[in-house]
């Protein structure tokens, strides 16, 4: 059976690139990131993913002493109330520098270790948060990178970084999860850290959006709002 | 003053680096890391080295679960005697996967938190072990990408890798060294963890060889041997 890295991080999106490779296929091994994200409970929806899909997971613990992102610095406050369209232009407080890059190193190493050949990711460029380390420029650019930069990439053995949701909205990405019956009750997206969702974090807002097309387009007596 | 991160182990490379970008008048931030290396003794010498210039540090400490390389695993025997002319053609089981890459997301991490606009690393492509992380394709290939990936490099304002070593000879990075007064006494390359170096690792050897061929050009009246 093919082996395949996820970055898992319990979310909407990265659960459902777990959904969707095992449905390819893959035998899959999760990597979750503890990097002092103030939304600890995301850790614990990660690892319950992991076993429910019977998928082997690492946990990897990172401490970024100079971040001064608002996801992981408690004195800044997580942005609330964003307009959905300022959020693919602006690149907002949450944004922790290089985190998508660190996360795929380690993936990365992941994958040479055990010898997996692909890595997916839940980067999406439609419905997010503007980060740059979310679009498809960046991932090629990554890929192109890993492949001189490894034994496996230099031996030509390459390593695909897989993003099958990267030109997806949130409802498309919902309406795909829902087919491959990902329990989305048991996902945590919620930036701010608290026991129930905050709504009005741009996670929370992009997450309602999602599911209120989803249900829009598939319900169509229920009115759409957004 | 114009900022730089420095990628500093405590070795020879990445002590002449250290050394360099001070000499070329930036303000040095060195990031040394703990990844569960068996030669401990480096990050010592890395403090020492930092402090001893004035410089910032950070101690990153990564674990990672899956690496199967002999820097890590102490079941695994750390190769002894290797000829130097297999060093620069076979990758060995020293290697770690995607070390230099994850260093370098930790250190662009860093570097746009703190607003520096170089990331100095002693990676040498001539007398090196063979990794394929050391070679220029690789370096040219990450500084691509990590300006994709961040918010600085987004807009614009580029990061730059610089690897003054790359194609030096160890006998030419020790002539720069001696030239910048790197006190080459207190850095540490042994790979095998003991109290002395071992003189037998591939990091002993291209050290005595450095060493060896600096004094013989130097000194013409002593007889140089390899």
């Amino acid at each position: 059976m093919k082996k395949a890295i996820i970055l898992l991080s319990g979310g909407l999106d990265s659960t459902t690139a777990l959904f969707y490779a095992r449905a390819k296929g893959y035998r899959c091994f999760c990597v979750i990131f503890d990097y002092g994200q103030r939304h600890k409970k995301e850790i614990k929806a990660a690892v319950r993913l992991a076993n429910l899909t019977g998928s082997g997971f690492n946990i990897v613990k990172i401490k970024l002493p100079w971040s001064n992102s608002a996801l992981t610095d408690r004195k800044i406050r997580v942005p609330a109330g964003r307009k959905l369209k300022d959020m693919s232009s602006e690149i907002p407080v949450t944004y922790v520098p290089a985190r998508n890059t660190i996360f795929l190193s380690f993936a990365a190493s992941y994958a040479e270790s055990i010898g997996a050949s692909k890595i997916f990711i839940g980067a999406n460029a439609l419905d997010y948060s503007g980060y740059p380390d979310c679009r498809p420029e960046y991932i090629r650019a990554y890929e192109q990178m890993i492949n001189l930069g490894t034994k496996r990439g230099v031996e030509g053995k390459r390593l695909k970084i897989e993003t099958p949701l990267i030109s997806m909205t949130k409802a498309e990405i919902i309406r795909l999860g829902t087919k491959l019956r990902v329990p989305y009750g048991l996902t945590w997206s919620c930036y701010s850290g608290g026991k129930y969702p905050c709504g009005i974090c741009d996670s929370c807002r992009l997450r309602e959006k999602g599911f209120a097309e989803f249900l829009a387009a598939t319900l169509p007596s229920r009115k759409g709002k957004d």
